[in-house]
């Protein structure tokens, strides 16, 4: 079907006072890889403000780009071509519109900040427990339409996992009203999970109802020096078994990416004076009545006696565990600083991650003179695979076989069982990932419910699924 | 769409020895309020018999049930009248294809018993912490078909928590292959969690990846004694507070249950000389260097200081856990020999719980002489709100306003945000409610979900959603 430009036609049509002047601010996606269009930036007040945002665009065939944060790594908010799309900004929909602590919900509008919901939770005694890096600029609505995941979905899941219901326009322009406070509700299809994570190409989310968890009376944090990743998932199963699911995150941090930050960050002070080839950041969550130093010391004597751990600190004040935090995420920083020739967002199953780091490894020194950093999110089996120039070259020096190494990673992932992109999602980066190793049977389920559900295919057109003839 | 019924037409289409003989066994379900009806019975021995199978009634248009262990208690097991459909059991599907123990992950054919799969967690010394009454006979496949809750959801989530990927044949007759061993995955639409609670409507589950939590170095359960609902949430709240995620199950027993157990079950000891009229069993499981009774002592000495709890007793000892298990789980059987008016598995939220006992109390008080058993999964919200004839009466006699009951029940319930359905599903009992209840612009995904992946509409019509004209 044909989509039109918006224009000055369809802005007749939108309700008054929700139009934005046009900013390069809504067009751009962090990394640079795409750079978006509009012929309108709408800033709805409320879900039927949206609603009537939506029908006009529904009426004339205009293309929708919903647009939270604007932190997403797979430009899944950016339309790069095609007629110029009404991009449906949610930065005035920030309301918390309740907290229940008691029933560990809160209601919150889509347009809040991750930021701004953990705030509200911590005031209200809680914790919502989702986090990270991008979390004072990511928006509620961007968080679910990606399923994102952070540091702590070992213990708590990805955003799926954290909502009980949504609130939602469907691409027809209808308000979809789910937001249950409920932990149990078994009344038809899941459209709450479809919604989430579909990056925004089956509607808008507009609020969700969130669950929040209980702070646990203690918690610790340790840095723990294990001799190769393998060590690190045997640790992690000792830790899980002795924790009764109070290992709240389990990073996986590698000597390059503690290079990279002695190199780009000098004042961020590192735990061990030899640089360990590999070592884990642990954070429990405990009862009352059990301290967390006193655990994780005796997970460190457990992991040393099991010959899995050579080397630890325990974080002897909360001072201290943020600074450890503070080291492991300025990795992405120093990532950054470096510039990366490729990246990977990658999952696997736990006990394929060792041989996978192998035989990756093997294959790239066959392919050039490059660095890996690879870390992440262990507990999860997932990895930023990162590759950087080795010293004294240059990230434009490996354009000619960038796709190609990317591919064969991708490819060695795949072959494990893993994903290619674990918690990013798919945007307009990966739709030829997608269609390449997706499973055919599911990729034409996904096409038969966008068709169903948005036969115009005016929501984010060419995100997740390439725009069909 | 016509549909025509399962014939010796239909039979020379399917896999050699598929069938199996006609048995009245698989045409009921535990309530009896429907009779199922079938023109065939399959048994595929795999994925792609199933897989043929289906294909076969999609080409000669013939309705599919799909059935596992037949314990689901919304009649979405038994299609009562149209053309006889062919009913495809999963019983010889029965396979644990694989236990990976350090991942947390199982891999189990539909067809396997929720008992078998917890026996295979168990040997491997990992739990799978789904638990429910029927859990000898209820199979996976059926487990994730309805969403299926039990006593561990307030820790482990429903059964869609506890999946990972499923392989399921469409309506189509393709194979989706999607068993993931992986916590994070985001390559588009989340056709799983579409299938898992969609009652078989979209796709038979063939097999699927399950999660595995680690066993609790230790664990302990309580009977503590609680002045009403209101104070069971508040020591539910309080619990949570001090254990960091650790109280595995809180179930609400009313002294209506306690009674009816001793009546039809006088051999099982109860914990109190004076019958209370409510009180809570608490279990938790605590991580190493924790020991569960005396988290549970100081849980009740901090639930007595509040004043929330007046008297309780704790397990000491396995046998004696199990005891305390064992009477909240005859309590469904002590139901079923009084003979229930009507049922109700409703859940809300757990501000409103107390607010609703209250009201439905008075509600019902008005409407009659009845005994009410209001027990259940309070920490889920759910709530197992159940009528019976006042003594020397007879359920029959009650026949004239048994429906107007469950509406005013349903009505209060929807009426303060909470389902009408919390973990039984729709099937064919509740199409009515769900279409009264339901959100109109879910429902129109719904059915526009349905249309798009099954539009002969084979896959258990007349399930979840009427038979469309």
């Amino acid at each position: 079907m044909t989509l039109n430009p918006a224009d000055e036609k369809l802005a007749k049509r939108l309700p008054e006072g929700v139009l934005r002047d046009l900013s390069p601010a809504y067009l751009e996606e962090p990394r640079g890889r795409f750079f978006g269009q509009a012929g309108l930036i709408a800033a709805p007040r409320d879900v039927e403000e949206a609603a009537a945002v939506v029908r006009a665009c529904a009426d004339m065939h205009v293309p929708i780009v919903p647009r939270g944060g604007g932190t997403g790594l797979v430009g899944g908010q950016v339309m790069s071509d095609g007629p110029a799309p009404l991009v449906l900004s949610l930065e005035r929909m920030t309301a918390i519109r309740g907290v229940f602590a008691d029933e560990g919900v809160m209601l919150a509008e889509a347009g809040a900040t991750l930021q701004q919901a953990r705030d509200a939770a911590a005031e209200a005694g809680r914790q919502f427990p989702l986090s990270l890096a991008a979390q004072g600029t990511a928006q509620i609505g961007g968080v679910l339409s990606t399923n994102a995941g952070g540091v702590n979905v070992l213990r708590h899941g990805n955003a799926r996992a954290l909502c009980l219901g949504i609130e939602a326009v469907l691409p027809s322009g209808e308000i979809m009203h789910d937001l249950k406070r409920l932990r149990k509700d078994n009344t038809g299809y899941d459209l709450r999970d479809l919604l989430i994570g579909a990056e925004g190409t089956l509607g808008i989310i507009t609020a969700a109802s969130l669950v929040l968890a209980p702070v646990p009376a203690e918690t610790g944090v340790a840095m723990l020096v294990v001799d190769s990743p393998e060590a690190a998932l045997r640790l992690l199963s000792l830790a899980q078994d002795r924790m009764a699911g109070g290992v709240t995150a389990f990073e996986l941090i590698s000597g390059q990416g503690l290079e990279f930050l002695s190199e780009h960050f000098p004042q961020i002070r590192q735990p061990f004076e030899t640089r360990p080839d590999w070592m884990a950041l642990v954070e429990v969550g405990l009862p009352a009545g059990l301290a967390a130093d006193s655990a994780l010391e005796e997970l460190f004597v457990a992991g040393a006696e099991a010959g899995l751990v050579s080397d630890g600190v325990i974080a002897q004040s909360g001072q201290q565990a943020g600074e450890f935090w503070n080291l492991r995420e300025h990795i992405p920083e120093a990532n950054r600083a470096v510039g990366a020739i490729a990246s990977h967002d990658i999952s696997l199953p736990l006990s394929e991650i060792a041989g996978f780091i192998r035989d990756a490894g093997t294959m790239l020194a066959e392919q050039g003179d490059m660095w890996i950093n690879c870390f992440g999110h262990l507990g999860d089996g997932n990895l930023h695979y990162n590759l950087f120039p080795a010293r004294g070259r240059h990230r434009d020096d490996y354009d000619d076989i960038r796709r190609d190494l990317s591919y064969r990673i991708h490819q060695m992932v795949v072959a494990r069982g893993g994903s290619f992109s674990a918690e990013h999602g798919v945007g307009r980066l990966k739709t030829g990932d997608l269609a390449r190793w997706g499973d055919p049977a599911r990729l034409a389920a996904m096409r038969a419910i966008k068709q169903a559900l948005d036969p115009a295919g005016i929501m984010n057109p060419g995100a997740i699924l390439p725009i069909s003839g």
